[in-house]
């Protein structure tokens, strides 16, 4: 598909990408710019054949098709840089969690903007996974030329990939319920947890399996990541904060005078949730997520 | 260990205890009483000796051991008839999941107070399991006489469990952060997500890897049971909700105020808590709880 791809930072979600693509002959060389030791220490087992660059500033002029996965607080730094190639076959590509903060960059006629929905609490090129994108969406914003968006696109789709297009605006009011949401929910509920462990000292940890410990993996995300994404998508966010506290305070109230019928209703209807997340195949459906401990 | 014991209910919980008693041969004959007719066509293909009793009316006084499985919203009716028998070595214990308000069940001097932290987001005997209480906690509230405690403390044991000792104020206060909270959050936030849905006219769902899939989960929770334990830990649960509104809040205006640093640090410390779930063995360390789609 390409000579020379270059992977610009190489945490969970850009090693997944560099497995993915040897797995599926995406490219005849690799290149991987990446600024810690230790990972480029683990990217180097992956494959001899994997060509490291120290420097952005290097004649680039060989590269095909740049894809970016560092935190998106690098991203001014990374086009600094990238800015200055002038091949105009170049098709550039990023892996950010928001998009209209990203459109500014895309004066970069090169630039195509992409959102593979895949991740996990952990990071770091230790865990990535040749497997990572298989049967995922991949949001691609709608913006720049034409042939660079399907050639992006054919990218992820050879790396398994399910791509669906959307603007930046809808992107980042979607992925604020189904995504920035949740994880500062659970962020706070374990600083709430925390809190309360310190006042009643009190070892709580140890009954988390009544539900506590799902949140934590969820808040046990990488902290750079999810800063740069609640600061990027800050307006979607306080909206959605406003509306998760109004029901919060209407639930309160209906258990304070013991609502029956209507807390069961909100119960009820939020167990369809489940089934509808199941049928479109985006969770496992064993009981506990088939964990077994 | 016992002669003749009687199940009250048998749903998930009720149909484990069944299940885990006939591996760890608790007892010679095993009685179970359950109200509805799908259930019990399960529950007799477990095992044919099982003994179904279609009535708490009937003489019981052969039965050594009641193990109530039922939503706490049915002790009333349960006590009203099982506190009419007259055996001195009669032991009863019930498994729900707040303990102040059944203290007034107590007055039974045959009855323990148990709490085993098991459990998931399905319910009815389909899912029982012979392991649920294997290598779990369950708590025991010290209040009653000291042999009948040892008893029931020996049961739970005898299925795997690890007993520990509380009073019921601790137990509802522990478990309103650990338990309680955690799943009317995610109640609410699945709620939130159906109100968005409804107002955008997005199908969201299709989505929810992102982060909202965890979050449904806990939120497919029996409704029942649920109500139960919100109504009956009311106080806790309304001053936990308070200071997770208190939290949420100064979150949204770091957010709003882009506070760098103390974001930052919120959520390297809420990183911490799921490294001390894991090594407390509370939950599987495997990414994503070893899900695989």
């Amino acid at each position: 598909m390409f000579n020379n791809i270059l992977i610009v930072g190489c945490g969970l979600i850009g090693s997944s990408i560099l497995k993915s693509s040897i797995k599926n002959k995406v490219s005849k060389n690799i290149y991987v710019y990446e600024k810690l030791k230790k990972n480029r220490k683990i990217i180097r087992k992956i494959n001899k054949k994997i060509k490291f660059i120290s420097n952005l500033n290097k004649d680039l002029e060989n590269i095909n098709f740049i894809i970016i996965c560092t935190p998106m607080s690098e991203y001014k730094f990374i086009f600094s840089k990238i800015d200055k190639l002038k091949s105009k076959d170049l098709v550039i590509t990023e892996v950010g969690s928001t998009k209209r903060n990203l459109l500014k960059f895309a004066k970069n006629k090169n630039l195509v903007l992409s959102h593979p929905i895949a991740g996990s609490e952990v990071s770091g090129p230790k865990f990535g996974s040749k497997e990572l994108f298989n049967n995922k969406w991949c949001i691609l914003i709608n913006k720049g030329m034409k042939n660079k968006i399907n050639l992006v696109k054919k990218f992820w789709k050879k790396l398994g990939s399910k791509v669906i297009m959307m603007n930046a605006e809808e992107h980042d009011k979607i992925f604020a319920i189904t995504s920035h949401l949740p994880h500062l929910i659970a962020y706070n509920l374990i600083k709430t947890a925390q809190d309360f462990q310190k006042v009643e000292q009190k070892n709580i940890i140890k009954y988390s399996a009544g539900g506590l410990r799902d949140f934590s993996r969820t808040a046990a995300s990488n902290e750079i990541m999810w800063r740069d994404i609640f600061f990027s998508n800050n307006d979607n966010m306080i909206n959605s904060i406003n509306k998760f506290i109004k029901n919060l305070n209407l639930i309160k109230k209906k258990i304070k005078a013991k609502k029956d019928k209507e807390i069961k209703k909100i119960l009820v209807n939020s167990k369809k949730v489940r089934k509808q997340i199941i049928s479109s195949k985006q969770d496992v459906s064993k009981p506990d997520f088939g964990r077994e401990i």
